[in-house]
């Protein structure tokens, strides 16, 4: 007997073959092409069989159309008894004709064309029982009109990762998180920074010590990086004058919060400056405000997409931002009923407070603070020149969270190697750092930006592990 | 008695103060600015006094001007002994008087002016002893015709990276390799890729276990990421369709050769195809070709500038690129008297031979081997369809050198337990890569580029440290 020429398993796509067949994307399908027979590549999203037809819906990345194959003169019952058992998410090859659809679709995204299905055939067949639902994954937080809340919980969705990533909403978040890499670099370039790369494993651990992976490395031991500090500040000495840097940043913290996690990737940059470090924060401020109007225009699609499954309110910032200094901070805070110090930092529920006190005075969900006290910023902190109760460094907030840290470094090998021993570390661990300022160098500032952060807090969401494609946290190295 | 006015140390730059002045780029100085003032900051890169007059080299980065001062009404000998003595490599602001040079300064890049100097400041002073001299490092290989090779060797360069970098082809070197990731990241972009962010830390050692580094994990265990193979490969099982990634890649790997480290940069991708994997090659084909065009135009001047102290010939590549199959250079190299099985890998003198042979009959120093032995690539590797003996898989080459691996990959499930099976590897160290293909994958294809091994073969550079800002090695790993 003959292979079925209208349905069945293609053998696994070895490359045996080049047809010159085109597979049309689904989203380029529209009732200008309708009575055309075109070739679809996509999964199979839902099936449904009814008497002598079956439906199923098409899904290719976020899009999805509506399929019909009916009991016909060239369709017989056996073919509709093959699709019918297609199981779901099983990536097809479908032939058909586009038809207008007779009402709109409302359970797709193509609404107005169906197709009138001819040939199917699975190209890469799923396991029929799915740890999790797509549909699941894809319902808005706290259920919606149709039901109650039958979401699919964070560890059940993070062991399944692959199927998870598959809902339009993930699809839109990596989409749009793509985007603050490439609006980072973009902004950058433009002010005449280059991109290194500096090594993640390092001879001893740098800033003190705590919180660092140990790595075997042949005989002896080595660390992972817990920030690319050092190394873009030695690029500035070698008079590379504005670096920046994207690349994974290694934290052995023990914290299972909603926004710490092991691994995650930085975003860096450093410049040298003329007289004043505000020449940085001017430049760190364009940035952001760069990138932001980047995502508002270009990932306007996939917020829309984001915000249907996990709504919140737009992501409101000014041009250029607003600037407070940490004595006007800890002043609004007291003024809340805080009870503070003045060099004291800010613990995470009064950075909360803070961002909800700014956004009701200010209208923006974006803010720098300015001049932190000198004691709770490491020791590579250019102490203030009028006060030294505080320093020349900053933090940038979104919705009332940390997402930048940076600050004027010691640019003077005397002064870092006085405040290296201040802060009770051993200078000979620091060696090949503090040598890099003994051949004269730059003044110079910067900053270290968390991208699931920035992504995360752009879209309001609520767990850093959302916008992480494979989150590593105390409890979680797979997959 | 007051500070001096004209000359003297500024203290520490601690940003205390916002001046109006504007600091002038030493290439933009030019004759059509003479008898105007200007202020400059830049190094001191040479200085010589002569009796009552003091000749210096002021330099930015790979431009530098003379300067002069000479004792006169408004300059006193005491200014001209304190500017004497400044140490060479300190950082120096200048007020001086742009002069048309009264004959070409053949010793700068400035040659049409030098600076008369009104002013003299140290902003940040260079020991007086450097451990290697910025000329010297900067000097032709093997001798120039001023002498003999005084050059610096390499661990002395690598031990002092931080002046080693200064040196105009070491910065020209590194705004390149900046270069090859922004063509790589535009390319890829234009042709509707996606970046993401694999982890590097993972729980079990991936593609067999060999050449890995262990990281001590909390209480457990956990590695280094080889590659970002297996994670790219769940992107595409995840609907991301075509991913892009630029990270950190470790390979614990006692190799102390000219082209191998411990750590370096993947330029990763991988790519869904629809019938036949040379949709893919096809793809890579014309990346690397916009790359190669792309840095021959973009940075024809650093290109120029490393040539003269690195010669090299100019990078040769075709369009479309030249491809082979395996059994083609298994023939030619045959044919050049090497005995070889057809099956048996390239060997790395076999592949310089081949970079030599290919460039003697078809004029490229950029070519594709595709077809390789089965028997010879990872587990994970397509089989040829028709002929087992062979893959689905290949490699690039730049002068004879590997720069790229990539292969269709496996996406069925079945296929894959048996090959890690025949692999001998415990199919249970892998399930969640294993698990990424049971919900139904798309045939995908791929590969990864190593940044440093494709900048030191266009430039034609003998040793990939060159191209490492800070190389790790089995010997190395500071600073």
């Amino acid at each position: 007997m003959d292979p079925p020429v209208q349905y069945g398993f293609y053998p696994v796509i070895q490359s045996s073959e080049k047809p010159e067949r085109t597979l049309v994307p689904v989203k380029a399908l529209d009732p200008s092409i309708r009575e055309t027979v075109v070739w679809l590549r996509g999964r199979v999203h839902a099936i449904r069989a009814k008497g002598k037809q079956c439906f199923f819906v098409l899904r290719q990345q976020q899009y999805t159309i509506q399929c019909l194959l009916s009991v016909s003169e060239t369709v017989d019952k056996s073919m509709l008894k093959f699709v019918s058992s297609i199981s779901r998410e099983s990536l097809v090859d479908i032939e058909g004709l586009v038809k207008k659809a007779p009402k709109p679709v409302e359970s797709c995204t193509q609404t107005d064309v169906e197709i009138q299905v001819l040939k199917v055939f699975v190209v890469s067949e799923s396991e029929s029982r799915l740890p999790l639902q797509i549909e699941d994954a894809s319902r808005p937080e706290g259920g919606d009109e149709s039901g109650p809340d039958i979401g699919v919980n964070q560890d059940t969705r993070l062991d399944n990762r692959v199927l998870d990533l598959r809902t339009p909403t993930n699809l839109a978040i990596f989409r749009l998180e793509s985007g603050v890499c490439q609006l980072f670099r973009e902004a950058l370039i433009k002010e005449e920074f280059i991109e290194i790369h500096t090594p993640k494993i390092i001879a001893t651990a740098s800033e003190g010590g705590a919180n660092v992976f140990e790595v075997s490395y042949f005989k002896g031991k080595a660390y992972l990086a817990q920030s690319p500090q050092l190394y873009k500040q030695m690029a500035v000495a070698a008079d590379f004058d504005r670096v920046f840097t994207i690349g994974a940043v290694f934290r052995a913290e023990d914290s299972n919060t909603h926004r710490h996690m092991t691994e995650f990737v930085g975003l860096d940059l450093e410049m040298a400056f003329c007289y004043h470090y505000h020449e940085v924060l001017d430049v760190l401020d364009r940035l952001f405000v760069s990138i932001f109007k980047g995502l508002s225009i270009q990932y306007k699609e996939e917020i829309e997409i984001i915000r249907r499954q996990y709504p919140s309110e737009p992501f409101k910032f000014l041009e250029p931002s607003l600037r407070l200094d940490f004595p006007e901070v800890v002043a609004m805070l007291r003024e809340a009923g805080v009870e503070m110090d003045d060099e004291e930092d800010l613990t995470t529920a009064n950075e909360k407070l803070l961002g909800k006190l700014v956004k009701a005075k200010y209208d923006t969900d974006f803010f720098i603070v300015d001049k932190f006290p000198y004691k709770v910023r490491p020791f590579y902190t250019m102490p203030d020149p009028t006060n030294n109760k505080y320093s020349n460094s900053y933090d940038f907030f979104m919705r009332g969270e940390e997402i930048m840290s940076g600050a004027q470094r010691i640019h003077d090998p005397k002064l870092l190697i006085e405040k290296i021993k201040e802060h009770e570390i051993d200078p000979a661990k620091l060696q090949s750092y503090i040598d890099a300022f003994r051949y004269g160098c730059s003044p110079h500032a910067g900053g270290g930006i968390g991208l699931e952060r920035v992504t995360m807090l752009f879209l309001g969401l609520d767990n850093i592990r959302k916008v992480s494609l494979f989150p590593r946290d105390p409890k979680r190295l797979t997959p």
